[in-house]
């Protein structure tokens, strides 16, 4: 298990290649610009994504995909999710037999609404799929600073060697059989964050943002929970670990776009000023779309999507979610338990 | 259901009394200070605990405890949580059978480590014991800035009726069968903010803090379950919510208290600089004793209580806790998934 490849050298790509350095003898890092390959492989700095970490000697660069994916035992691809597919592709004629494909890339496809590792048992059904998911800012795991995540696949030995893989003195890797619950926390935490920062730009408090974290994850769990997930693996660093780092982050687009929003601005104006699409947005019209085909309540989704599709004031958002009838605070997640209260 | 009374007029009793009053035409606020008493009634502010706050002319400040709470159908004691059995005491005499009676309070007893509800029903079996807690600055809930929160006892029609009580347009309130896990959540949050603090004065990052709360709330969590709580609680608003606040506040000792010990100050000397002790050093022996006592496995209180009372370096705290054995996330939690994975 020591021939190992990170297919994406963004920060998340070169900060896990750091990582992976400790325990590898030989780590491959691909990336499709050559020049950018070259300038890292001198001056051991990716500048572009990951600037001040020092890239170890033992990380080389490549642009070539065949020389990065032949004859691996793991492959980590950290591509934007929305490439994942064209990715996995690609790299199918090149990969042997019982390589462990690791996906880094949080979201759901479009339109067939799949996991990242259902696209990659269904491009690579002769691969192992996993994922790795948790709070974790590239910039801070490119540092060293202590951080903790999780890996998640369906066979135990697949999960545990990949954790063998990652684990280092500075990030604690810890395993989770639940691959879908995982999946859905990365995926869908944007729509929360969109949602505390519409509450920041409207003005309100700690409490407010608490309230909707946690609510929020809730809601997550319920969608979750009828998709197939473990409530528990939401509580997990997957889950509000992850949307803790997220809304906190000032470097979260999710975030800032909701800012302005409660700030009082259109979609169409705040979208007009960005040069990249945030994704809670997209995710947001996903999970609105998921919780009416499983018939789940999600009331934060709701809100988030009345006020960026419908034109809804935030203001009211707020109101209609502070004025629905009493609940029981885990009523829906576990009824049976209410019943002999 | 409408007459009612908050005794003890601190920042958080306060804005009790100000949202009740949204609820009930009248409203008693008790404080053991007479001048303090006066001064409110005239000025309609509590300028010593929550200023810029305007007190509704339907909440009335006294100083007798007897007219505070004879004939009151619910009493809400929001009192420090070591004195709440001197007060359940000073009470009994004038409650009438079947008052509900809501702990304000977040901690347990000192050597007995009961929680507070228990210290209200041995001290006032003709009552309801009750519980409120969740992510609240007062400063906000008094402000009027949305906020959610829990309320929890033993007998649902009990929970509802305090639910309906402080429910606001500004206030959601949840209720929660789950006592036992509302109020270990509130109780030991603080170890966590204090270990929250010491990764702060270590310089470590969001990852970290992240990863701290997260696993954090997971091993109060599997206490908790020792001592019948309900799992999911721990991720609910009484739970990881209020931990959120918390570790996230400037204004929490307890986090200012871990920064300096991450800062490499003795506790000694951190404590001689503090006119009140910080709840989360008491807190932290206490869960210690209590994960021996029922055999639970606590990293994060282990290596916080060696940095308080055994001098330990943090820096080598925080390598001790990423260096133990592989884990899997929640399998000290659910364990019977994990055979079959």
């Amino acid at each position: 298990m020591n021939k190992t490849a990170i297919i994406g050298a963004g920060s998340w790509g070169t900060a896990l290649a750091v990582t992976l350095a400790e325990n590898c003898p030989n780590v491959l890092l691909w990336s499709r610009r050559k020049e950018l390959c070259r300038t890292i492989n001198e001056t051991r700095v990716n500048q572009d994504y990951l600037p001040g970490v020092t890239i170890p000697s033992n990380v080389t660069l490549t642009a070539d995909l065949e020389e990065a994916v032949q004859q691996k035992d793991m492959l980590a691809l950290v591509v934007p999710s929305h490439t994942v597919r064209d990715m996995a592709r690609q790299i199918a004629p090149y990969t042997k037999k019982e390589t462990i494909v690791i996906s880094c890339a949080k979201g759901l496809e479009e339109k067939t609404y799949q996991r990242m590792t259902q696209i990659l048992q269904e491009e690579l059904p002769h691969c192992h799929a996993a994922v790795l998911s948790g709070p974790n800012h590239a910039e801070e795991v490119g540092r060293n600073i202590p951080s903790a995540t999780v890996v998640s696949a369906q066979k135990r030995q697949v999960a545990e060697a990949a954790q063998d893989l990652f684990m280092t003195r500075f990030l604690r890797v810890y395993t989770n059989p639940d691959v879908v619950g995982v999946e859905l926390g990365g995926a869908l935490k944007n729509i929360i964050a969109l949602g505390a920062g519409i509450a920041d730009g409207l003005g309100f408090g700690d409490n407010t943002i608490a309230a909707l974290m946690t609510r929020g994850i809730s809601e997550i769990a319920r969608l979750g929970i009828a998709m197939g997930a473990d409530p528990l693996t939401f509580a997990g660093l997957s889950g509000i670990g992850d949307l803790m780092v997220t809304c906190t982050s000032r470097h979260s687009r999710n975030r800032s776009l909701g800012v302005e929003l409660g700030k009082g601005k259109k979609l169409s104006e705040v979208l007009a000023g960005m040069h990249m699409v945030a994704e809670g947005v997209r995710t947001t019209r996903t999970a609105w779309e998921l919780a009416q085909q499983y018939g789940v309540e999600m009331p934060i989704t709701n809100q988030a999507y009345n006020v960026l599709f419908e034109e809804k004031d935030p203001r009211a958002a707020v109101v209609d979610l502070m004025r629905r009838g009493r609940t029981h605070e885990t009523e829906d997640i576990v009824s049976d338990k209410y019943e002999t209260w």
